[in-house]
Protein backbone atom coordinates (compact mmCIF):
# COMPACT_ATOMS: atom_id res chain seq x y z
CA UNK A 1 0.00 0.00 0.00
CA UNK A 2 1.03 3.14 -1.08
CA UNK A 3 -0.01 5.20 1.92
CA UNK A 4 2.00 3.63 4.32
CA UNK A 5 5.62 3.36 2.19
CA UNK A 6 8.09 6.83 3.09
CA UNK A 7 7.19 9.25 1.03
CA UNK A 8 10.61 9.15 -0.99
CA UNK A 9 9.63 5.50 -1.96
CA UNK A 10 6.15 7.03 -3.19
CA UNK A 11 8.01 9.36 -5.32
CA UNK A 12 10.35 6.69 -7.03
CA UNK A 13 6.54 4.49 -7.37
CA UNK A 14 5.08 7.33 -9.26
CA UNK A 15 8.36 7.97 -11.26
CA UNK A 16 8.52 4.03 -11.92
CA UNK A 17 7.53 2.88 -15.44
CA UNK A 18 5.19 0.40 -14.01
CA UNK A 19 1.82 1.55 -14.80
CA UNK A 20 0.19 1.56 -11.26
CA UNK A 21 0.72 3.96 -9.35
CA UNK A 22 -0.72 6.55 -12.18
CA UNK A 23 -2.22 9.55 -12.69
CA UNK A 24 -5.15 8.49 -11.08
CA UNK A 25 -3.69 7.84 -7.49
CA UNK A 26 -1.70 11.52 -7.68
CA UNK A 27 -4.95 13.12 -8.27
CA UNK A 28 -6.25 11.62 -5.24
CA UNK A 29 -2.84 12.08 -3.18
CA UNK A 30 -3.06 15.81 -4.18
CA UNK A 31 -6.47 16.38 -3.15
CA UNK A 32 -5.44 14.47 0.17
CA UNK A 33 -2.79 16.11 0.36
CA UNK A 34 -4.77 20.19 -0.36
CA UNK A 35 -7.57 18.58 2.46
CA UNK A 36 -4.90 18.42 4.88
CA UNK A 37 -3.45 21.64 4.94
CA UNK A 38 -7.36 22.68 5.29
CA UNK A 39 -7.53 20.60 8.47
CA UNK A 40 -4.33 22.68 9.52
CA UNK A 41 -5.79 26.10 8.86
CA UNK A 42 -9.25 25.03 10.40
CA UNK A 43 -7.72 24.15 13.63
CA UNK A 44 -5.71 27.18 14.41
CA UNK A 45 -7.08 28.70 17.84
CA UNK A 46 -7.61 31.91 16.16
CA UNK A 47 -9.93 32.77 13.36
CA UNK A 48 -10.86 35.93 11.55
CA UNK A 49 -12.39 37.87 13.88
CA UNK A 50 -12.23 35.01 17.12
CA UNK A 51 -16.14 35.71 17.13
CA UNK A 52 -17.97 32.38 18.41
CA UNK A 53 -19.42 32.09 14.76
CA UNK A 54 -16.35 32.05 13.22
CA UNK A 55 -15.53 29.10 15.52
CA UNK A 56 -18.34 27.28 15.23
CA UNK A 57 -18.08 27.02 11.73
CA UNK A 58 -14.82 26.40 11.41
CA UNK A 59 -15.40 23.50 13.93
CA UNK A 60 -17.84 22.48 11.49
CA UNK A 61 -15.12 22.37 8.28
CA UNK A 62 -12.89 20.74 10.35
CA UNK A 63 -15.19 17.65 11.19
CA UNK A 64 -15.94 17.63 7.48
CA UNK A 65 -12.54 17.88 6.18
CA UNK A 66 -11.59 14.94 8.49
CA UNK A 67 -14.00 12.96 7.26
CA UNK A 68 -12.89 13.76 3.40
CA UNK A 69 -8.86 13.34 4.18
CA UNK A 70 -9.71 9.65 5.24
CA UNK A 71 -11.88 9.03 2.14
CA UNK A 72 -9.25 10.64 -0.17
CA UNK A 73 -6.57 8.84 1.63
CA UNK A 74 -8.22 5.31 0.87
CA UNK A 75 -8.85 6.41 -2.71
CA UNK A 76 -5.02 6.75 -3.30
CA UNK A 77 -4.48 2.86 -3.07
CA UNK A 78 -8.07 1.95 -4.64
CA UNK A 79 -7.20 3.76 -7.84
CA UNK A 80 -3.90 1.54 -8.42
CA UNK A 81 -6.12 -1.53 -7.26
CA UNK A 82 -8.81 -0.64 -9.90
CA UNK A 83 -6.24 0.07 -12.72
CA UNK A 84 -4.92 -3.43 -11.65
CA UNK A 85 -8.27 -5.26 -11.83
CA UNK A 86 -8.94 -3.64 -15.79
CA UNK A 87 -5.36 -5.22 -16.47
CA UNK A 88 -6.21 -8.71 -15.20
CA UNK A 89 -9.74 -8.39 -17.23
CA UNK A 90 -7.90 -7.86 -20.24
CA UNK A 91 -5.74 -10.64 -20.08
CA UNK A 92 -8.24 -12.85 -19.38
CA UNK A 93 -8.03 -15.85 -22.22
CA UNK A 94 -10.24 -15.47 -25.54
CA UNK A 95 -9.87 -18.54 -26.52
CA UNK A 96 -13.40 -19.65 -27.51
CA UNK A 97 -16.67 -17.62 -27.71
CA UNK A 98 -17.21 -18.13 -23.99
CA UNK A 99 -13.84 -16.90 -22.79
CA UNK A 100 -14.65 -13.93 -24.96
CA UNK A 101 -17.97 -13.09 -23.73
CA UNK A 102 -16.50 -13.80 -20.02
CA UNK A 103 -13.67 -11.42 -20.64
CA UNK A 104 -15.73 -8.68 -22.60
CA UNK A 105 -18.06 -8.75 -19.23
CA UNK A 106 -15.16 -8.63 -17.15
CA UNK A 107 -13.38 -5.57 -18.82
CA UNK A 108 -16.56 -3.53 -18.25
CA UNK A 109 -17.14 -4.36 -14.93
CA UNK A 110 -13.25 -3.11 -14.09
CA UNK A 111 -13.99 -0.64 -16.39
CA UNK A 112 -16.68 0.82 -14.21
CA UNK A 113 -14.45 -0.09 -11.07
CA UNK A 114 -11.62 2.36 -12.41
CA UNK A 115 -14.12 4.95 -13.27
CA UNK A 116 -15.99 5.14 -9.77
CA UNK A 117 -12.50 5.38 -7.89
CA UNK A 118 -11.42 9.17 -9.60
CA UNK A 119 -15.63 9.83 -9.85
CA UNK A 120 -15.44 9.47 -6.26
CA UNK A 121 -12.36 11.57 -5.97
CA UNK A 122 -14.29 14.07 -7.79
CA UNK A 123 -16.83 14.33 -5.67
CA UNK A 124 -14.51 14.72 -2.41
CA UNK A 125 -12.58 17.18 -4.12
CA UNK A 126 -15.42 19.62 -5.25
CA UNK A 127 -16.79 18.64 -1.22
CA UNK A 128 -13.56 20.02 0.26
CA UNK A 129 -13.53 22.95 -2.12
CA UNK A 130 -16.58 24.11 -0.92
CA UNK A 131 -15.08 23.81 2.87
CA UNK A 132 -11.95 25.70 1.56
CA UNK A 133 -14.29 28.81 1.11
CA UNK A 134 -15.85 28.83 4.87
CA UNK A 135 -11.85 28.36 6.06
CA UNK A 136 -11.15 31.09 3.44
CA UNK A 137 -13.67 33.36 4.86
CA UNK A 138 -13.54 32.15 8.45
CA UNK A 139 -10.06 31.31 9.12
CA UNK A 140 -6.72 32.65 10.85
CA UNK A 141 -5.99 35.44 7.66
CA UNK A 142 -1.91 34.43 8.90
CA UNK A 143 -2.03 31.18 7.11
CA UNK A 144 -4.44 32.33 4.39
CA UNK A 145 -1.54 31.10 1.89
CA UNK A 146 -1.92 27.60 3.31
CA UNK A 147 -5.71 27.99 1.76
CA UNK A 148 -4.32 29.20 -1.49
CA UNK A 149 -1.71 26.35 -1.80
CA UNK A 150 -5.05 24.08 -0.34
CA UNK A 151 -6.94 24.96 -3.51
CA UNK A 152 -4.78 24.68 -6.26
CA UNK A 153 -3.95 21.30 -4.76
CA UNK A 154 -7.71 20.36 -4.82
CA UNK A 155 -8.05 22.00 -8.40
CA UNK A 156 -5.36 20.02 -9.90
CA UNK A 157 -6.64 16.61 -8.03
CA UNK A 158 -10.03 17.41 -9.50
CA UNK A 159 -9.25 18.26 -13.14
CA UNK A 160 -6.30 15.48 -12.61
CA UNK A 161 -9.32 13.05 -11.43
CA UNK A 162 -11.46 14.29 -14.47
CA UNK A 163 -8.87 12.90 -17.09
CA UNK A 164 -8.66 9.28 -15.37
CA UNK A 165 -12.73 9.43 -15.54
CA UNK A 166 -12.63 10.42 -19.05
CA UNK A 167 -10.51 7.47 -20.39
CA UNK A 168 -12.13 4.84 -19.09
CA UNK A 169 -15.34 6.03 -19.80
CA UNK A 170 -14.29 6.31 -23.63
CA UNK A 171 -14.08 2.15 -23.46
CA UNK A 172 -17.45 1.54 -21.84
CA UNK A 173 -20.13 0.30 -23.87
CA UNK A 174 -22.84 1.05 -21.31
CA UNK A 175 -24.35 4.66 -22.76
CA UNK A 176 -26.63 5.45 -20.14
CA UNK A 177 -24.21 5.15 -17.31
CA UNK A 178 -21.75 6.92 -19.46
CA UNK A 179 -24.30 9.84 -20.33
CA UNK A 180 -25.07 9.85 -16.80
CA UNK A 181 -21.30 9.98 -15.42
CA UNK A 182 -20.40 12.43 -18.15
CA UNK A 183 -23.61 14.73 -16.87
CA UNK A 184 -21.77 14.64 -13.13
CA UNK A 185 -18.22 15.26 -13.70
CA UNK A 186 -19.34 18.31 -15.96
CA UNK A 187 -21.01 19.78 -12.70
CA UNK A 188 -18.69 18.76 -10.52
CA UNK A 189 -15.36 19.61 -12.81
CA UNK A 190 -17.44 23.33 -12.31
CA UNK A 191 -16.16 23.35 -8.65
CA UNK A 192 -13.06 24.06 -9.72
CA UNK B 1 12.45 14.66 7.39
CA UNK B 2 8.88 14.73 5.98
CA UNK B 3 10.64 13.00 2.72
CA UNK B 4 11.85 10.24 5.40
CA UNK B 5 8.41 9.72 6.84
CA UNK B 6 5.20 7.13 5.57
CA UNK B 7 3.47 8.64 3.93
CA UNK B 8 -0.15 8.76 6.13
CA UNK B 9 2.32 10.50 8.97
CA UNK B 10 3.30 13.27 6.09
CA UNK B 11 -0.33 13.73 5.48
CA UNK B 12 -1.27 13.37 9.30
CA UNK B 13 1.80 15.79 9.53
CA UNK B 14 0.31 18.47 7.45
CA UNK B 15 -2.98 18.43 9.13
CA UNK B 16 -1.79 19.39 12.38
CA UNK B 17 -1.97 22.87 13.20
CA UNK B 18 1.41 23.12 13.62
CA UNK B 19 2.56 25.69 11.34
CA UNK B 20 5.08 23.39 9.37
CA UNK B 21 5.10 21.51 7.23
CA UNK B 22 3.02 23.77 5.74
CA UNK B 23 1.61 25.31 2.35
CA UNK B 24 5.27 26.02 0.84
CA UNK B 25 6.17 22.20 1.64
CA UNK B 26 3.37 20.71 0.30
CA UNK B 27 3.88 23.05 -3.15
CA UNK B 28 7.22 21.17 -3.37
CA UNK B 29 5.48 18.20 -3.12
CA UNK B 30 2.80 18.60 -5.48
CA UNK B 31 5.91 19.53 -8.37
CA UNK B 32 7.64 16.85 -6.87
CA UNK B 33 4.55 14.03 -7.56
CA UNK B 34 3.95 15.78 -10.97
CA UNK B 35 7.25 15.58 -12.11
CA UNK B 36 8.16 12.10 -10.91
CA UNK B 37 4.72 11.19 -13.22
CA UNK B 38 6.61 12.70 -15.99
CA UNK B 39 9.72 10.54 -15.28
CA UNK B 40 7.06 7.27 -15.54
CA UNK B 41 5.75 8.42 -19.17
CA UNK B 42 9.41 9.19 -20.42
CA UNK B 43 10.45 5.90 -19.30
CA UNK B 44 7.88 4.10 -21.16
CA UNK B 45 9.49 1.68 -23.67
CA UNK B 46 6.74 2.60 -26.52
CA UNK B 47 7.01 6.02 -28.07
CA UNK B 48 4.28 7.84 -29.96
CA UNK B 49 5.68 7.03 -33.11
CA UNK B 50 8.96 4.81 -32.21
CA UNK B 51 10.75 6.88 -34.55
CA UNK B 52 14.90 7.11 -33.12
CA UNK B 53 14.02 11.07 -32.82
CA UNK B 54 11.35 10.49 -30.36
CA UNK B 55 12.92 8.07 -28.42
CA UNK B 56 15.97 10.67 -28.17
CA UNK B 57 13.97 13.19 -26.85
CA UNK B 58 12.61 11.25 -24.38
CA UNK B 59 15.35 9.92 -23.20
CA UNK B 60 16.88 13.95 -22.93
CA UNK B 61 13.68 14.54 -21.27
CA UNK B 62 13.74 11.87 -18.73
CA UNK B 63 17.39 12.74 -17.23
CA UNK B 64 16.37 16.27 -17.16
CA UNK B 65 13.28 15.08 -15.21
CA UNK B 66 15.07 13.14 -12.93
CA UNK B 67 17.49 15.98 -11.91
CA UNK B 68 14.22 18.29 -11.10
CA UNK B 69 12.93 15.31 -9.06
CA UNK B 70 15.65 14.95 -6.72
CA UNK B 71 15.78 19.26 -6.07
CA UNK B 72 11.92 19.13 -5.83
CA UNK B 73 12.48 16.33 -3.27
CA UNK B 74 15.36 18.25 -1.81
CA UNK B 75 12.83 21.54 -1.30
CA UNK B 76 10.11 19.88 0.57
CA UNK B 77 11.84 20.00 3.74
CA UNK B 78 14.15 22.84 2.93
CA UNK B 79 11.03 24.90 3.17
CA UNK B 80 10.17 23.76 6.69
CA UNK B 81 13.26 24.25 7.78
CA UNK B 82 13.42 27.96 6.26
CA UNK B 83 9.90 28.79 7.69
CA UNK B 84 11.51 27.58 11.00
CA UNK B 85 14.59 29.96 11.04
CA UNK B 86 12.04 33.02 10.30
CA UNK B 87 9.90 31.96 13.39
CA UNK B 88 13.32 31.57 15.57
CA UNK B 89 14.44 34.65 14.57
CA UNK B 90 11.08 36.98 15.04
CA UNK B 91 11.93 35.01 18.85
CA UNK B 92 15.06 36.48 19.28
CA UNK B 93 15.70 38.96 22.01
CA UNK B 94 14.76 42.75 21.28
CA UNK B 95 14.99 43.95 25.60
CA UNK B 96 18.32 46.39 24.24
CA UNK B 97 18.71 47.89 21.12
CA UNK B 98 21.22 45.93 20.21
CA UNK B 99 19.42 43.12 19.97
CA UNK B 100 16.51 44.91 17.88
CA UNK B 101 18.92 45.72 15.16
CA UNK B 102 20.58 41.79 15.34
CA UNK B 103 16.90 40.13 15.73
CA UNK B 104 15.56 42.44 12.85
CA UNK B 105 19.11 41.78 10.49
CA UNK B 106 18.26 38.05 11.54
CA UNK B 107 14.51 38.26 10.38
CA UNK B 108 15.64 39.81 7.30
CA UNK B 109 18.19 37.07 6.20
CA UNK B 110 15.62 34.46 7.50
CA UNK B 111 12.82 35.71 5.08
CA UNK B 112 15.13 35.87 2.23
CA UNK B 113 15.95 32.26 2.81
CA UNK B 114 11.91 31.48 3.32
CA UNK B 115 11.64 33.55 0.15
CA UNK B 116 14.43 31.43 -2.13
CA UNK B 117 12.81 27.76 -1.49
CA UNK B 118 9.54 28.67 -3.04
CA UNK B 119 11.09 30.73 -5.65
CA UNK B 120 13.20 27.41 -6.62
CA UNK B 121 10.27 25.60 -6.54
CA UNK B 122 8.47 27.90 -9.46
CA UNK B 123 11.80 27.80 -11.38
CA UNK B 124 12.05 23.90 -10.85
CA UNK B 125 8.09 23.58 -11.94
CA UNK B 126 8.66 25.61 -14.98
CA UNK B 127 11.46 23.72 -16.23
CA UNK B 128 9.27 20.70 -15.69
CA UNK B 129 6.55 22.37 -17.36
CA UNK B 130 8.78 22.81 -20.20
CA UNK B 131 9.67 19.04 -20.32
CA UNK B 132 6.08 18.11 -20.02
CA UNK B 133 5.52 19.55 -23.41
CA UNK B 134 8.21 17.11 -24.70
CA UNK B 135 6.68 14.50 -22.72
CA UNK B 136 3.22 15.17 -24.25
CA UNK B 137 4.22 15.21 -27.81
CA UNK B 138 6.91 12.39 -27.90
CA UNK B 139 5.63 9.99 -25.68
CA UNK B 140 3.41 6.87 -25.36
CA UNK B 141 -0.41 8.30 -26.22
CA UNK B 142 -1.76 5.52 -24.00
CA UNK B 143 -0.24 7.55 -21.20
CA UNK B 144 -1.65 10.94 -21.93
CA UNK B 145 -3.37 11.23 -18.94
CA UNK B 146 -0.48 11.04 -16.77
CA UNK B 147 0.85 13.50 -18.61
CA UNK B 148 -2.30 15.63 -18.24
CA UNK B 149 -1.95 14.97 -14.55
CA UNK B 150 1.37 15.65 -13.81
CA UNK B 151 0.88 18.98 -15.40
CA UNK B 152 -2.00 20.17 -13.10
CA UNK B 153 -0.15 19.14 -10.72
CA UNK B 154 3.25 21.31 -11.79
CA UNK B 155 0.81 24.19 -12.41
CA UNK B 156 -0.85 23.42 -8.57
CA UNK B 157 2.66 23.73 -7.30
CA UNK B 158 3.88 26.64 -9.20
CA UNK B 159 1.04 28.53 -8.07
CA UNK B 160 1.47 27.35 -4.36
CA UNK B 161 5.02 28.75 -4.83
CA UNK B 162 4.32 31.81 -5.81
CA UNK B 163 1.78 32.39 -3.03
CA UNK B 164 4.38 31.31 -0.94
CA UNK B 165 7.07 33.76 -2.04
CA UNK B 166 4.42 36.52 -2.06
CA UNK B 167 3.73 36.20 1.70
CA UNK B 168 7.72 36.56 2.75
CA UNK B 169 8.38 39.43 0.07
CA UNK B 170 5.45 41.23 1.77
CA UNK B 171 8.27 41.16 4.96
CA UNK B 172 11.57 42.05 2.79
CA UNK B 173 12.57 45.88 3.67
CA UNK B 174 15.76 45.15 0.85
CA UNK B 175 13.47 47.00 -2.07
CA UNK B 176 15.91 46.06 -5.04
CA UNK B 177 15.65 42.13 -4.39
CA UNK B 178 11.80 42.62 -3.99
CA UNK B 179 11.69 43.65 -7.50
CA UNK B 180 14.12 41.45 -8.74
CA UNK B 181 11.89 38.54 -7.42
CA UNK B 182 8.87 39.80 -8.23
CA UNK B 183 9.57 40.57 -11.80
CA UNK B 184 11.00 36.73 -11.71
CA UNK B 185 8.06 35.42 -9.94
CA UNK B 186 6.01 36.97 -12.99
CA UNK B 187 7.73 35.36 -15.43
CA UNK B 188 7.79 32.15 -13.98
CA UNK B 189 4.27 32.31 -13.20
CA UNK B 190 3.65 32.64 -17.38
CA UNK B 191 4.72 29.33 -17.47
CA UNK B 192 1.83 27.96 -16.14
Amino acid sequence: MLIEQRLEDVLTAFASPDPTPGGGSASALASAIGVSLLAMVAGLPKTRSNSDEDRAALSEALASVRGLRARLAEAIDADTAAYDAVVAAYRQPKGTDEEKAARSQAIQRALRGATEVPLRVMRLSAEALAAAKVVAARGNPSASSDVGVAMALLRAGLEGARLNVDVNLGSIKDEAYSRAVADEVARLAAAG
